[in-house]
């Protein structure tokens, strides 16, 4: 595999804290790669509770249906990531694989196998080497920390270019609490969910249901609204882990966690986690040499306005002219056009860098093209479209399709 | 502009035949481009039938609201087409351009403004410099003769590297006809619609609601099947003349298009010109190096084996993969399920080139991948997926996406 340059939108990870109730390792196992890390575990304080939102793809990989399993059973005490591989499309052999790595893992921590949550992301269609997962467990499990955040955003790397992770602290009433998360991701990139891989830990005490409402609704404005290459993995999987070993004041099933001013903030940190999270995903998209922020407006619902959004964003014709700095608006009005969504040329108005360039069916008079080229000569391209034909509003992250793009994927395997 | 070298896929034009009752020439208005012809004209013999189908985005451009105006009314007596302005997003003005073309035309030719039929094609959103346009035409106009076919299918082209026409000679009774048309296109192809703008005129006397049953049911397995990158031009419009110079037996509007045996051989050449002039289109895809035939059969319908052969053909990460000759199917399974249509990871096989790849769920036992790569190394790569769900069935083109691409779309208006 060839080294690809770090992005130049790549952000420096930032200082990680550490999450009371999760301690965690990484080390290599040789599945693909060769000098490099390339397996997580985690392992999780008893009574920890999860949350989980996985791919729409209807060829999901093994470990998706196992983490499905796993959710179903509400308890989760560990977590074993492994990059190089994906074990999709592998069959009878998947399961197997699954069923191993969670033997192995619940032996090391004492726990149940259906309390090992699972995920592998890489080539689809390849029998994963199970045996030097396995191998490697032992010595992940012996060096298991609370402070090895970094290598663990590292080790589930695959085309990604550099390492991503977000933290924030909060509260629940009085009391503290820290929500951190690492994720990867770069390639096969589309909504249709929460897209490739991401973990996030926080210690608070949230039971389950919860948790699940506020992951569920956070995804939808953050990883379900960013796109690379409108290509849906068959792996993504996002999932969150409470380990309840802040002592805020217990929080009743009963609440309604999108609503109880108790969870507020705790709801607004852990969207701004998911936020950060899914931007970095755009901004290490294969390729990317720009980061396009869209906004639509005036549309018929969310739902439309987050369609229109997507079209425009996965357009090869507006990814290339932004990749070229090219103010070759027709493109978006054409995007707009196919999503099929309710759309009247004469109801549209579009700008670029807060300069409009159409409305009412046509360029707008003293149209000046300059400054628009000048906003796209930088690295975050900001589109504004709105639709005048209600009040549904969207935003959606994108990068631009360039060379890089082309090498990356074209010999993704070798 | 850019000269492109011509697409490795290219074909040379065939032999064109003469059209009883249609003329016409072509001419170089300077509407864009310096040193080309950008404009043609032609005359229809009074009586002239027609069918269309146009776009399917919702903001289509002003020549195409002009047709199907044209269209309702029945008659047409002449066609004007310019390459290098679409005339699309240009408001009233849009609207006026076509008004004044078309008078111009019909002022020459004998006849109304709505009968005279109008295309255009190239950026979106810049006025048409009309009176270039309406300038030329008297010398167009005096210049027509019956035998320009292979000019005017170099007089429409914009960022095409090879004219495209196709010819079919059969008979509808005792009597010879010919059907012979050209097209246009090569980025911006995506089915919803019969793609970029095709012109196709046959000698035949059909009535118009026959001409249309036959081109819209014609258009569905060969314009509406193929792809170059997922976006849908605003302007695509494919329009069927029938000058009705030929003396076969009449043909009465209540006769049943797609069944009556009278028009059999007919119906199978208009479908063969159609698909010859759709996978032309396809052959000179922006960037192209590969051809993608994707069969997918076993769909629950055909349209659902359409839009899972679409997902395929659109995928940015099987289309780099056929570029790289990189034999990656997990991309193909990707998007399979990505589709969202009825699927089975189980029920799945996927062969390349012929050769059995994947079945029920896993890679088949034995499976050598070095005749798949020898098969990629071709200019025509055939990918067959049966998804093991009924019966439906169907056949879509599309091109891998090279950096070609990119260096075309990074700098179209430069």
């Amino acid at each position: 595999m060839q080294i690809m340059p770090t992005s130049p939108l790549a952000l420096p990870l930032p200082e990680l804290g550490v999450v009371r109730g999760v301690r965690l390792a990484t080390g290599a196992a040789g599945i693909r790669y060769t000098g490099r890390t390339d397996l997580v575990l985690m392992e999780f304080a008893l009574g920890t509770t999860m949350a989980g939102v996985f791919t729409r793809n209807q060829c999901p990989g093994a470990p998706v249906e196992w983490c499905r399993s796993v959710l179903s059973g509400g308890v989760a005490r560990a977590l074993v990531v492994n990059a190089g591989n994906a074990n999709v499309f592998t069959g009878r052999a998947g399961y197997e694989t699954c069923q191993r790595t969670a033997e192995v893992a619940a032996e090391l921590i004492g726990c149940k196998p259906e309390q090992v949550c699972l995920a592998s992301t890489g080539v689809i269609g390849e029998i994963l080497p199970v045996e030097r997962l396995t191998r490697a467990l032992p010595s992940l499990y012996n060096t298991l920390n609370t402070t090895g955040w970094a290598e663990a955003a590292r080790g589930i790397m695959t085309t990604d270019t550099f390492p991503k992770a977000a933290v924030k602290t909060t509260q629940i009433g009085e009391e503290k609490v820290i929500i951190q998360g690492i994720a990867k991701g770069s390639g096969m990139i589309a909504p249709d969910m929460a897209t490739m891989l991401s973990f996030i830990v926080t210690d608070a005490a949230l039971p389950a249901p919860i948790l699940q409402t506020l992951l569920s609704e956070g995804v939808k404005t953050t990883f379900n609204c960013i796109t690379v290459d409108s290509d849906t993995s068959t792996s993504d999987t996002v999932l969150l882990f409470a380990t309840g070993m802040a002592s805020h004041a217990s929080i009743d099933v009963t609440t309604d966690a999108l609503t109880d001013p108790i969870l507020a903030d705790f709801r607004k940190a852990l969207n701004a986690v998911l936020q950060e999270l899914a931007l970095m995903v755009v901004r290490d998209g294969e390729g990317i040499t720009k980061l396009m922020h869209i906004t639509v407006t005036g549309a018929v619902s969310e739902d439309s306005a987050r369609r229109v959004g997507l079209a425009i964003g996965n357009s090869p014709l507006v990814k290339t002219a932004i990749a070229g700095e090219d103010a070759n608006w027709g493109r978006i009005v054409m995007a707009v056009g196919k999503s099929g969504e309710p759309a009247h040329r004469d109801t549209l108005s579009l700008s670029i860098g807060g300069v409009c360039i159409a409305e009412y069916g046509t360029v707008c008079e003293g149209y000046d093209e300059t400054q628009v080229v000048a906003h796209m000569r930088g690295q975050e391209v900001d589109i504004a479209v709105d639709l005048g034909q209600g009040n549904g509003s969207a935003k959606i992250w994108s990068c631009d399709l360039t060379h890089g793009y082309i090498d990356i994927n074209g010999s993704y395997r070798s």
